[in-house]
């Protein structure tokens, strides 16, 4: 789904915190809440909408070039990890442990990329704004 | 990127939302703002910002199998279609176009198809919250 | 909290959608978790995630002056009807009551009156955009 | 518009980031938009809808009293010093600066606080949830 000018790094974790914010938002709204329980203790599916959360503005602050996206992706990335971990200690969520991972390399490795400079780099990529996703 | 349960009308929307949430905030954060001039001009900005908002929260409404989803898609197709009519008449705006049209489509569809009962039909199938984007 | 210019109509919608955008939140996450039982009900605890959701947009169409904002508010209206009603059946909720029956009859106050025009009216006061909350 | 249960260092907080929300956010989509010039220029207009962005997610953390949001307020003052920066050498944004200010203070007491223990610290205060905007 992405344009040929939406090759980079940062297009890539953009994907990835918008398929990790779907994938806790329906998880949570829906496995969670039918499923009872475990699934709905309140330390679990706060950090299932918090995922969720963080995700989206990692990737608004990317999709809107922001010279500081280093700066919350690397946020976004504990909440992602914590995120895993809680899901794959409950079990039965492995779409939500896989997607909170992938996120959190992702973010991780955007944060690491820009950390020493995270006012002065340029967001996304010329021609990205071109980019459908 | 659809899970082999994410094959409904539904997953259909919420794919076409957040396509046309992410394709309207890029361009007006990087084409528009750098272009300057009539792509600033408050009409046509604030329909894009607008639209990107109605777009994600439509996805939210799906994404949490709202039973109120429909009142949301309603209003998300007119917006999506007053957006698309903006960028047409500004030109050089071919992938907002395409995303707000399919987006509009998309909208009516599931409104259309959940206007007559719009608290009592159930939203996303079951197995759906398994579906990455 | 408000500035000595935001005395319209429209500023006092965006106080009720932001008060019960925060009340519905709070009251999802903390209080319902806490509790469980009926109150994570996947029908109660998805509209007051969805009333938060739609609140929170609504008064980002009015805090951007949107010539839409009209649709936008009379579907809020009906979320937060819903919603009211749902944290009354329920019971404990006073707070939640109160802030989806004063939304709703401001959204509803917000539709009709530029229900007529839903294009050609603007928005947020001239000065309003240095209204603090 | 405080509950009496509201007092503590977190809703100010909250309160805190939901103004600056506001604020930016109702200083870009219209004061900025309509001076056009500067105001629009991408360096700046993308910190204002930024800045609104994680404000709004801050807040949202705390209200759903995440033990993570230490780091979420971390990276939300910083963000809103720079767009307070902008907003002093641009002129003519005194609210905003003032928003900007007081919730970049507020946001990195709320760090410092638990900085040292993000994963161990309980959010809200118990009956937060019932406090009203």
């Amino acid at each position: 789904m992405l344009s040929p000018s939406a090759g980079s790094d940062m297009q890539q974790c953009i994907d990835d915190c918008l398929a990790c914010y779907r994938t806790c938002m329906q998880s949570a709204m829906n496995r969670c809440l039918e499923a009872g329980g475990r699934h709905v203790a309140p330390e679990h599916f706060r950090l299932m909408m918090n995922c969720a959360e963080i995700c989206r503005t990692a990737a608004d602050f990317m999709m809107s070039s922001s010279p500081l996206h280093a700066r919350i992706c690397a946020a976004c990335a504990d909440v992602c990890e914590a995120c895993g971990d809680s899901c794959e200690q409950l079990g039965d969520m492995d779409d939500c442990v896989e997607a909170c991972r992938r996120c959190t390399r992702s973010c991780q490795q955007m944060a690491g990329d820009r950390m020493g400079m995270p006012f002065s780099g340029k967001g996304a990529q010329p021609g990205a704004a071109a980019g459908p996703m």
